[in-house]
This record gives structure tokens, sequence and C-alpha cells, in this order.
């Protein structure tokens, strides 16, 4: 069977049972699997990950985004993450017996479907970008919501499918794409001071300077009281997890701030978790392979 | 499917073309897969892991012990680790929809079998032993090859399955028994004094003083010309390999010797895997269906 998994992203990371009612959309697939959600208070977001059979994961991303479209009103929205649309992303990721141009015609059926039929503008992005300047996620985002009915009056900014003269009023628009596996990852700063956090991003992200593959902004947790350090790896083989928290532990002290821990948003892949033992514990010729469960998902999936 | 694994050791860590044959006996089983196999020169020994339906596994882990039983001779045998017979220890360690109890009733099979028909004294021991002394592999394993055909004549040390006055003149004896996953984790240091292994041994280990479910010892590395504290971690639930590892690097830090690395043999739980990178990476709530891999063999377990 064809492995790919999707990671949609929904603005809505307080009410429980709107969550619920999208995800409940992917039931009557049986290759669909929702693996993890979770929803994120301060980002005013939630994260779903799942996995299955191309075709059918694709249907139920249709139905998903269908059912964030009508319960989820960008106009009332707030939060500290960036938003464009109801349904924000889309990113589809291949897994297991599918290369990436199989993967790409995939979102581009999606794509159109969402927006012919939901008249939602969409956004192809990364591997699936029908030009260079929409490779980037955080380019297509920029305005956000609030901006974008502006922005698609932009010749450059005419999305790829749908209308692409208006926004949908309330649901915005929604970016769709082809990616590599992407970790979403966040180090808690024992600080309220934002300015750490964002100067700390700067120093570790890509665009300023940093590590090849990390995108980073500050956050504020209002709730718990502290800042983050915000963070997409982009590729985790070539940048690893350990070497940017160890990092932002050493730009940190600088400012006298502990680190208090961090968090791996949804799901990892397991290299991602070998890689990291292997240089905490110096261990030698150590992967994946060494992991028991690991075995035993090979084994089930050669039968 | 029921599924156990296995991790045979062979008292033969140089020759290769002896564990390929060794290995090869699992081929005519298609419910066996052998997932690892290593060979240490120092110690003299090989690990095979294999994973399987239990029937087939002590099917093959039987002509394993014959093979095993007509190429390795005791009697010319030299290496770091202790050792009391050809194939010198066989653990079955129930992983998927089999109980211990089942797991024992296996092991129990499987030890008659190598008595009766290989003619090699069998010892029952850790879950499946008959006698609380029997528990323990170090206990019986005391004399190693050299001192059991004199251990063999007291009546305490009758082998529960096989000859009871002799042990087998080229192969020796055998322990046959069910225990919990069992990590093999050794720590190398920066020295070649043995002292220093044998002292920081003894610290971290149960029996004199140190961590609950931790066995250790010093060994020599002649070939790399260091030392390591050589372990068994006997539950990895309560004693974590983390905490192994960094109280070896607290008690190094008094001889001034410094931590090289560290190696795991043979194969690893993943939740051993994600408790270490949970400490090192201060994780909030992380386990092991955090993994995409896990997921994916869980989804295709159920099918």
């Amino acid at each position: 069977m064809k492995w790919v998994e999707s990671v949609p992203n929904f603005s809505e990371g307080k009410n429980v049972e709107v969550l619920e009612k999208i995800v409940k959309c992917a039931e009557k697939y049986d290759r669909v699997w929702i693996v993890n959600w979770s929803m994120d208070k301060d980002h005013n977001r939630s994260v779903v990950t799942m996995v299955g059979e191309p075709s059918q994961v694709i249907e139920a991303l249709y139905d998903m985004t269908k059912t964030a479209a009508n319960s989820i009103d960008l106009r009332n929205h707030r939060g500290e993450h960036p938003r464009m649309g109801a349904t924000d992303v889309i990113p589809l990721i291949p897994l297991k017996n599918i290369d990436y141009t199989e993967c790409i015609d995939f979102s581009k059926q999606l794509a159109q479907k969402i927006g012919e039929e939901l008249k939602i503008p969409v956004y192809l992005y990364e591997k699936s970008a029908t030009r260079t300047e929409r490779k980037n996620l955080a380019t297509i985002r920029k305005g956000q919501f609030e901006g974008f009915s502006e922005k698609i009056q932009n010749e450059k900014w005419k999305p790829d499918f749908g209308p692409t003269d208006a926004i949908h009023p309330s649901a915005g628009v929604v970016a769709v794409g082809v990616r590599e596996f992407l970790i979403a990852y966040n180090v808690n700063l024992a600080t309220d001071n934002l300015d750490i956090a964002n100067d700390i991003a700067k120093m570790v992200r890509h665009k300023s300077g940093g590590f090849r593959y990390v995108k980073a902004m500050g956050v504020e947790l209002k709730e718990k009281g502290i800042v983050q350090v915000s963070m997409n790896l982009t590729n985790f083989k070539k940048t690893s997890i350990y070497r940017v928290f160890e990092m932002i532990k050493v730009e940190a002290k600088r400012y006298g701030v502990g680190v208090i821990g961090s968090e791996i948003v949804g799901l990892v892949p397991l290299q991602a978790i070998t890689d990291t033992i292997d240089y905490y514990l110096g261990l030698d010729a150590f992967d994946m392979n060494r992991v028991i469960e690991y075995q035993l998902m090979e084994i089930l999936e050669k039968e």
C-alpha cells in the first residue's frame, strides 16, 4: 500500500467541539487513520496528524476543509500564530511506497476540488508550488487573513485554484502542497520577555544567519507566563533537533535566562529521535534498525 | 499473531562463518525473522536477535543450538565475557499478544528438546526458573564452563533437563528462560585501567548499592586499548539508560577519566529511546505514540 501523511492546521485552538467535528470527517474512510491531534490555546490553532492511502487521504482532507469552513470564522479569530484561513495549510508528505511526483499529483487534485467546490482560493506551496515565490509558506501567508483581500488583487498573488478576485469571506484562503517531513519544535524559556525569544529565534534561523533548515520566531505563551522559540525544522536529517536545542541553550545564557524544556508538536520520524539519542549517549553506529518496533513495522509491511 | 523475541548468545565472536551457519538455521521458518546479529571479538561472543511466532521461534532456536554444539568447542574458548556453553543462554521475551505464562510454556518445550535430543544439560532461569537460586543467570553461570563438570555433581545444581551427571564435553551447558526485555548497554572509558571500570561498575550496580535494575562489570577491550563498564539493564522502565549513563559520567570524574561514548548491543525497545530523548530535551508529555513508525506498526498490526 502507498502511504502518505498529512498534517492539516486549523485556526481553532480553544473549542474542542469544533475540532472533534473536523476530525470525525476521517471516520468514514477505511484507509485513513488519525494518529494525533493537539490544540494550542495561545496559538489558537490545532494540528491534526493523519496517515493513510493517498486517494482516501485527500478525500478526507476535502471533507475536513469543508467542515472547518463552516465552523471557523476568521473574522473573529485572534491567536499568536500567523494564519490566513480556517484551514490554514494542508501539507502532504510521502511516507512509504510513493514518490514526490505522485504525491504532488494528489496535492493538485485536492487543491482543485477545494477551489472549485468550496470556493476557497488555494495556493500550491513547497514542492507543489507553481512559482518560485510560492515555495515558502511564510511568503504566501504574509499579510495574513486580514491583508489577503487586498493581496489577492495583485496579479502576482492570484491563487492556483478557486476564486481569483476575492477570499472566502469567513474561511480566507488555504495553502496545499507536498513537502519534506517537518518537525514543529518549540523551546521554552524561563522568562516572559518576548524580545529575548525573538532575538534567539533570529540567531538560530536560516533567514538571519542561523541553521540552514530552521524557521523560527518568538512566541508569547500568556497562559504559562513564558515565551518560547517556536520553530519549524524543515530538514531534520541535515539540521538535527539536538543541535538546535543545544544552540538555544548557549544563546539563552547570554541573557541569563534558563531553558525550561522543549516540545515536539505532532508526530516525529524515528530517525530524528535516534539521531538525538546518538548524540547525547555518544552511541556508535546506532540507527533505527536497532529499534524493535521499527523492525516489527518493516516485517508487517512486507507481509 | 503472537510475537516473541529471542536473543541467543553464542560463544564465538571471531569466526564469521560459524555465526553465518548458526543464523542460517532460521531461514527455513517463514514466521521467524533474524533482525540483528553482532560479533564481539574481545568478548569472543555473538548476540543474535530474532522475532517471530513462538512455536516456530523455538524450533529455529533448537536448530541453532544444535549447529552451535557442532561448531563451537568451549575447551578452546577464551574471551572477556563469562560463559558456560557453546550456546550460552537463550532468553525468550514476550513482545505482542502473548503473556508470560504462555511464553514460559514455550521456553520449557525448548529446554526439554535441547536436553533430551542434544544431550546438553539445560538450566531454566529468570521467570522460567524452577528454584529461586536459578532466577539469576550469573548465579547459574558461576564457575563457568571450566567449573561446571564439578558443579553439576552438586545436588543443588542438577539441571532441569538433559544429562544430570556430566556436561556436554564441548558445548557445556545452556540456560533457557523467559525474562523482561533486557538492554545490553556498555559505557566506554578513556583509560585502559580495568580497576577503574570495575570500581564504577560496583557503584552503579544493584548488588553493591547502585541502581535496582543494573548488573555491571568492568571489561577490558584489548583491541581498542580501553576499558568499559559492561551492563545489563534488566528493567529499562524503572532504571533508564540516561540515568545510568549520566551517573557513570559523574563517577568517572573522580578518576579524572573521560567517557568516550556508549553502545547498545542488539535491539532496544522504542520506549527506552523516547524516555532518553525526553530527559535530554526536557520534553513534556512525549511518548512513543508520537513516533510515526510506531503508529504505522500499530496500524499494520491491527489489519
